[in-house]
Parts: C-alpha cells; structure tokens; sequence
C-alpha cells in the first residue's frame, strides 16, 4: 500500500486555508516528502501525518515557496524525537541552500544526508523506493519526481515442486534472493514469472509543459502536476513566469496516459480554482482540481 | 490610534489553528510587526493585514519560530507591491541571519534597511514609533521591545493669544517646532503644556523573568508577556530553557503596573492555556491567555 497526500495547493504564497504545494508517500513504514514551504508541517500536522515519519525529502527547486518552510520542519522532526537519518535530494545547489537556511536550525537530534541530482534525469534507490528525477523547465533549475514500487513476478508454487526447491527457500526466492544448499543453486529466475506491474505517482511543478514530463509521468497511478492557470487565457502569464494552464497540464497526462491527475500550485488570484476544471477535463477526463488534506490508499492490483 | 493585533501564540512550533508567537502594530499608516515565524504573513492575512503595510519588522532573537518566515514574508510584502523600504531590526548578527536566509528570496522589488542592536538597552525613533529594545535572558541574545508613542502636552490657546504669536505658527508649535519672524522667536515651550501620557505596549518572549522586564513595561497599555508553562509545577522546564510558567510572567506585569498583560508563546502540550490563567490572575487580575488575532485599538486619554 502506497499512501499519498496533497499536503496543499498554493503556488508563490501560503494563503488562509491553502497550503503551500506539497506532497507526502508513505510505503512499508518510511515517509518520503517533496517540497516543503512555509507550513507545510502545518498541513501534515492537520492531515495527522507525524513529522517524525520523514525519511527522504525531496526538492523540486529552491524557489522559497517550496522550500522556506525546511528549517522549522527540520526542528519539528528532532522536537518528535526522531533520531534515524533523513536523506534530502535536490538539484545542484543543495548543500548550500540547506546550509543557509539551517542558520536558525543549526542543531538536530539526527543526521541528515545530503544528495544533489547531477543529471537530467537520475534514478534513486531510496528505503524502498524507486525514484526518478527530471529536469524541467522553469526560471531556475527544477525537477520532477516519478515515485515507483516496483513489483515483483508471481512464485509459481508447481514448479517449485517440480524442481524439488526446499520449501525453506521459497520466501527468499520470492523476495528476489539465490539460495545455496548441497551444491545446488536456486535462483528467483527459476519460480519467479514476470515483474508485474508496481505503483507510480508523478509529481511536476513548477514548470512549462515540456516533453520529459509525459515521458516521465507515462502509466502513473496519480499525476499530481501543476496547474498556476485556471484559465486558457492565462497563457502569456504561463509563458512568461514558466509556469501551466489547466489545459496544458491536461494535454501531458494525455499523452503520459495515467489514471488519474491531481490539479495542484494554484496562482493566490485562482480562488475556486474547480470553477475551471472543466478546461482540463475537455482534454483529460480524468483530472481533479487538488485540495488541501485530499490522499488515496493505492494498493497492487488483484492477480 | 494604535491597532495592536497578537497574530500567534504558539511557541516552538506552529500548530493547526495556533500561529507562532508575533505582534503587529499600526499607527497613523505604518506599520510595525515583531518577530515572524513560520505561518506569520498568513496570520496577517487571516487578520485582513496586507503584507504591504510593513515598515518595521523588529526581532526578538533567531531561533527558527521567530524569524523561520522572514523569506517568505519579504516575497509577499515585495508581491503586494511595496516599493518603499522596510528596516529590520534585531540582535547583532542580523545581517548575518538575514542573508543566510535570503537565498530562497534574493530578489525583491524595495530595500531592506538592517539595523543591529549594539547596547543591552537601546532607543530607535521611527516611523513615529519611539522603541525601545531591552536585552532579555534566553538561550541565546534576545530582546523585548517597548513601543511608544508619545504625546505632546495640551497648546494653551489664552497664552499664545496672550503673547501675540501669529495664528500661522500655531500648527508648527503644535508639532514641536520653532518658527521666526521679524527678529522674534516662537518656541513650543512657550505655549505647550507637559507632555502626556501617550501610549506603551511591550512584548517580550522569550526569556527567563528578569527585572529589566518589568522595568521596560512599567506603565504599558498592553504588555504581551510569554507564558511557556500554564502550570506552576512545570518550574523546573521554565528554567531549563529558558522560558517563563504564567505566575512568573504575572508576577512582572504586577512589578511593571500595565494595564493588562496578554500572555502568549504557548508550549505545544499546553492545549488549553485558558484552563490555567487563573495561576497568573491570581497575581494580577488583568490578565488574559492570548488568542491568534486577538487585537486592541488604544486611544489617547480624554483630557
């Protein structure tokens, strides 16, 4: 089970009753964050989520409204007397952002590992994670991020009878490990039919709808994608501050053919950003305007 | 008019429904904020404050509840269009801090002027608002700050009549000034009264209860005092870091003679600090457990 949050909605500022955008996966136990503005430890107090259930944070860029809430969120982690590691991951730039901004958090009950993404996309093993980061266009250097649980093949019980595999190895096969005994070697190849399908979820903001995000975003399970513009006439202020209408947003997770997309960063002017829904759904039927606190249990599917 | 809104009462961290601790004033068109934490400038907006309206911003010390929001904050200020400077003030190493944190916010639209406290005790005249900084005991350098607004004594209509002081000048007397002519001075001293009383507030968090407290708040219309611990047994903490429990704070604002005393910066454990002001009115019975947005209007005495 994969359980993702929206963890707020807002692009540029925190609003009364908007949080700042922000996005929260927790699978087998370990948290992983992306993004956190002025906040955003709010919203997940609000949505009962434990700041001490953060083990990787991920940035998609160092503009402050996705990242100025870091220090406070930081110092809220120790204050929940966590004391394991947190690994943080950005673009180029990082380690000094961080460090500037743990000016007023200097001190942490735990240890945090630093990771800045070197290329244009780059792939992550994270505590059970399988994450994909890629570069996409906006005023600075920005990255959206694919979370994958991949999924192992189905244990064909008959044949591992048939090649008399003991039964004392069956679970370590199932879990992708060889197995050793009296000279014979068992491999998860032998028992183990093809990888099934995992769970995936794209996140992308801010940015222009540029082609690696489709790419990228391709199958999700939830395209959680930004959404600055309600209106198609908006488009000049979309090209100008990098930024995407509804409808833009729409045309990508047509083309990345995903179940479903999250509208998230609302502009502070887009007050009922549902009133424009519509202007995606023509493209993309499958699109939801985010809210604040909105989350979905995502399991494997039946088979 | 002196408009003074507490806009938070969390201390350490915010919470749902609890801003951190910080205080915004306005008089005659500028306006004044101490401290901002993390969620402040949304405070603010909950209070229908624009973000435009800040002159001053003062800082009590750096740890991250105080100032974590500052980036945040001067965006919005820079997105509400304000061209015109705003000074910051606070303990040495302001400069310091604040650059440090302005790497999520290099850029804005109007001029930061960073003025750094050099004495325990220190006068500032601006913006109308005569302050007064006073050095604390915390963890680490903190000061309180009393903000004054001073009044002039009452302009004797029968003595500048009595004197043959043209009814040009009268206004530039009024307001403190000199004027001449034809070889004779006219001096305020000449027809105004004592100066009265005008108006106090003092706030003061964080820091252990210390004489200069109630020595800089003696007199104050509203002094906003933390109150960390509600109950008196939890002594022990309120010395270990540095903060106060209710009496302590109740006890100072008895010793200063205020008006009333607001308490605020509320321990994340203390859920409900209306179930323990009885501990501080038991010492002084104008008291009141501070609410987010609770706000005040303080008038010039008739006379």
């Amino acid at each position: 089970m994969l359980d993702i949050t929206l963890l707020g909605t807002s692009g540029m500022m925190p609003l009364p009753g908007r949080w700042l955008t922000s996005m929260y996966a927790k699978y087998n136990g370990k948290g992983l964050l992306i993004d956190s503005g002025e906040g955003t430890q709010i919203a997940m107090k609000e949505n009962g989520i434990s700041t001490h259930d953060i083990d990787i944070i991920c940035f998609t860029h160092y503009h402050a409204d996705h990242i100025s809430g870091l220090p406070g969120l930081l110092l809220s982690i120790g204050n929940a007397d966590r004391t394991d590691p947190v690994t943080i991951i950005g673009p180029k730039g990082l380690k000094r952002v961080v460090g500037s901004l743990r000016v007023v958090a200097p001190e942490l009950p735990f240890a945090t590992e630093l990771i800045e993404i070197e290329n244009d996309i780059q792939h992550l093993s994270l505590e059970g994670y399988e994450i994909d980061a890629f570069k996409v266009y906006h005023k600075i250097t920005c990255y959206g991020y694919s979370i994958n649980i991949p999924r192992l093949g189905k244990f064909n019980v008959d044949k591992a009878k048939e090649l008399g595999i003991p039964l004392k190895f069956w679970n370590r096969l199932q879990h992708g490990e060889s197995a050793e005994e009296d000279g014979r070697i068992y491999t998860p190849d032998m028992v183990m039919g093809e990888a099934r399908k995992g769970l995936k979820v794209t996140y992308c903001t801010d940015s222009r709808p540029v082609p690696v995000i489709s790419e990228m975003a391709a199958g999700s399970d939830i395209f959680i994608c930004e959404g600055m513009y309600g209106d198609d006439s908006r488009d000049n202020k979309a090209l100008e501050y990098k930024h995407m209408t509804f409808s833009e947003a729409a045309k990508l997770a047509k083309d990345a053919d995903v179940e479903e997309m999250w509208l998230t960063h609302f502009s502070p002017a887009l007050s009922r950003p549902q009133d424009f829904v519509k202007n995606a759904k023509k493209i993309f039927p499958r699109t939801t305007a985010g809210k604040c606190g909105m989350s979905k249990t995502l399991k494997f599917a039946e088979e």
